[in-house]
């Protein structure tokens, strides 16, 4: 297993200070992610509760979509009075959340939502998820990762992570993702993400998580959508190539997205050149998506979605 | 001078909708710019004022600067009720400012900034802004256009914008700045763009427009600052070109840095090259730092700008 | 009419210096583009050509396309002799082309390409080509403007261009379409840029102009093809937008790409911002689409380029 | 040690295809880095020699400096007949070369350069430098690493690479730093990679490899070389910080850059965020430098780098 220093002693080795950055991942606060009908008064309603349970709001973000006279908000808060517990705080926020008709989540830091990753035998975003992973940049627990074939255990190994095989066939697919969701639910899993897994999951399986699988795909959506991406865009002689990630629905490559990145190709590069762009891309895009959803900054709006930065 | 269609008629021909885009720089709004010492209930002290005037807030966003435990907000609103003047705004808002130990500003839309534009001879910026401007992308009035040559009295002139010359020299240069400073009054100036204006001003000149002063400056700053950066630049060979629209301060080039942007370079780019990718760049830059100056989403902390977007 | 100062002596001012940037433009030199199935020797054949006439080789680049074995290069040397003529070379090269089998140009420097714009009512694309072009950034010369409409008639009355107008309606299109046709011969153009031109060509037309015939579309190609790309972005709910400039085919939106840009965006961007931040990245990608056509810098490779930087 | 399929075999479970991708790193061919004083047919001479020699030319790029009147050319050609070794292709060369008064290299492919890896306690670039390199995305050998510290040993191990520890002080420097050349000399070393060494290396060490060590600086240089680049771009309010990777010469951070790359911060990014991004940088840009420099696409001239793509 890698020993790897947090990064905070890191901060030190290098710029001989003390820094908050990745502090915020494990002081004592909360989080509110909410959506309801536009209305007057939302914001000083929801800071007004904020403020009677003494909470110092950190960072408030919110979105108006015109549209669809719809309102978004996160919000979070550092808490003093730790003795407030997740279900005390929901349990208060009920009744105004019902008033205004809203979706909404309320999550307390530290408490880390529990993520599966599932992989086939790409190794790259496997690799470079756990890397980060042990450094701490993602504010999330993998308690196991699944996987059709037995490639990537031994990388699962040097990081001490439990590694499960369930091969698939045609014949046994709904049966094998029966017991993958029989382990997610013992692992209490919450969130899957998909680290260029090659399998397309039943929709049975996509509605047991709705919104919390983060897939990604090496093309620039909706461009290249569908199997082997790079060599479409190879073929179409496109400048730039892209990856993206989104959240799987039961539609294959068209739920909503959650980030993109590009870069540049010319007409010197092969395609094998464009599969090594592309992984560097891949690795960065996915680590982005998941930050941005384990420090629960994604709302999900019909096809699109709402990114709190 | 041009005959431009406005944006919105231009959506239509384009993809046959309306769209409520740029329709937000005249609708009835306001929005309050604060910083003051953080402390807990701010948000929501805030948001009640709001609310109890009947605002609808449009969109919110504060940062906290933990090192200096600075609170800083953003926050717009619709305001039904125009009858309500800016005056009775501010008056109302004074006592909560006053408590919270707040700088603020208070800005109603359709209310627009009065922008004077420096140039000297060269014409990339100032046809740029001016094409921008007449098109709608800035929500501010430009009275007048002032350079110390005669060079680009044309261009102004095409925009039916009033060119006002005040040749500098070392001799002259404090009487007209005088000359200058008064015709800015007259004409109600609030902030002034430099768009490549190349000559320093003075500390008294400065000190009239604090954070009110726009330059563009052709490098990424703090690399290449003072004199020839482009030559700077093609003599150290850097890959990346940049440039950067910072407030102007008493150092030269040392002010806030309100937006900085890159471009690739390499080997086979002269000199000229430089300076050829650089005027898009300068451009671009430019128009980002005024377009977030204009829409009040600027705020100035120390050397370091907050900018909400 | 603008008077626009030359890029050399704008170098002078900021820089203090003489560069040879854009003199390049103006020197006597030859470009050679050819394509021919790749075979040992080429390389050696061509460059003792050019030695055999006293020329030097300024800049070479060349690029084997493996899958199909066929081999493309483009080789510039500038000329002491101007007595040799365009037809000079071009006979003397003959043989060695035929024999090799090649497909081939040679161009000589400073003779510019002719290129006709066509354009419709949007001016953003037209107003910052003309400014380039006035500036010296294009080494061709634009003989005539062509428009369906006539609002764009003043912009280029200010660059003294002469600006023909032809309606278009579904019965009189081809007939319209002869007329333009006529009128590009008696103007000897030899490329045709359609700047936001919103008008399907007819085969015909097209095929009169094989790959000279360069197109600006608001999207990432191969996303977004057809009517509206912004709206339809803008539904997908996309984080980055690009643009495209492409030679055009019979097949809409199906040419061989040139260029390519993105720009990111968020949640916040309505549709009019999408249709504001594009306009930028219009501009730029068509006017290096353009820099690279009329340098002679693209060869197309069936539904690819390739594009000599 | 990890077992990763070689990304030819990879290119087949995604695209279902054989690409000739990376191929090129294995196959017999040559590759010459020349620059001498330009003058009349020197590509002409050069592909001549080729020619002769029965080489096909898969890849030539060249480069006059006007300014210094020197010409830089890049070739690389296939071997059919590989009888011919390396000796026997620089006798036959060294001729012209002489005639020329040129500086060159031939270097022979497959073999490939032996590159030291020396690190301190970072371990974000080694890990992932190590993991290209099993990728197969380097044309090089790791014969060992080389540290002042022992953190980053499993890493090595992980990757069956010999890592050797020589820990030093202001006393010791010079001492240690002499058995680090023999070890290099032993090992036949002929290029460095810093992956974030944080030891300034003495003049004579630096002289033993010129051109041939090359450092990643945490910064857009030349804005915040030297120490705690992060923190001063943090306190100096920059929009965008940058890496730089660049051959080491006796000044600290002013050497030949060979490579640069940004991302965007924001008012909101800590000092941690900024470390945090930056190791992404860090990492591409490192990756991207020792790929330039392994396929023999570097040529320095003078503080300046050519680099053929």
């Amino acid at each position: 297993m890698l020993s790897v220093a947090n990064p905070i002693s890191k901060a030190i080795f290098d710029d001989n200070i003390l820094t908050r950055s990745d502090v915020t991942h494990t002081s004592q606060k909360a989080v509110l992610l909410l959506s309801c009908p536009d209305r007057i008064g939302l914001v000083s309603r929801i800071s007004n509760f904020i403020f009677e349970r003494r909470g110092n709001i950190l960072d408030l973000d919110e979105h108006v979509d015109i549209a669809s006279g719809m309102f978004f908000i996160r919000v979070s808060w550092s808490r003093d009075d730790v003795s407030i517990t997740t279900a005390d705080l929901q349990g208060a926020f009920s009744p105004l959340a019902l008033e205004l008709g809203a979706d909404w989540k309320i999550y307390v830091i530290p408490e880390k939502p529990r993520v599966a990753v599932f992989v086939s035998r790409y190794d790259h975003c496997l690799q470079d998820l756990l890397w980060r992973y042990k450094t701490g940049e993602f504010a999330m627990e993998i308690p196991l990762i699944i996987s059709n074939h037995r490639d990537l255990e031994d990388l699962a190994a040097q990081y001490s992570i439990p590694f499960h095989v369930f091969p698939k066939t045609r014949e046994n697919k709904l049966e094998q993702e029966t017991k993958e969701l029989e382990l997610l639910k013992e692992n209490r899993v919450d969130t899957i993400v998909l680290a260029r897994y090659m399998q397309v999951l039943s929709q049975r399986f996509v509605d047991a998580y709705p919104d919390r699988i983060i897939n990604i795909h090496h093309s620039f959506l909706p461009a290249f959508s569908g199997g082997s991406p790079y060599k479409q865009a190879f073929e179409r002689g496109v400048k730039i190539i892209g990856a993206t990630s989104h959240y799987v629905t039961g539609e294959l490559d068209e739920g909503p997205i959650i980030e993109q990145d590009i870069i540049r190709i010319t007409h010197k590069d092969t395609l094998g050149d464009l599969i090594r762009k592309g992984r560097d891309l891949e690795r960065l895009v996915l680590s982005r998506a998941i930050s941005s959803h384990v420090d629960h900054r994604v709302l999900v709006n019909g096809r699109k979605t709402i990114i709190f930065t």
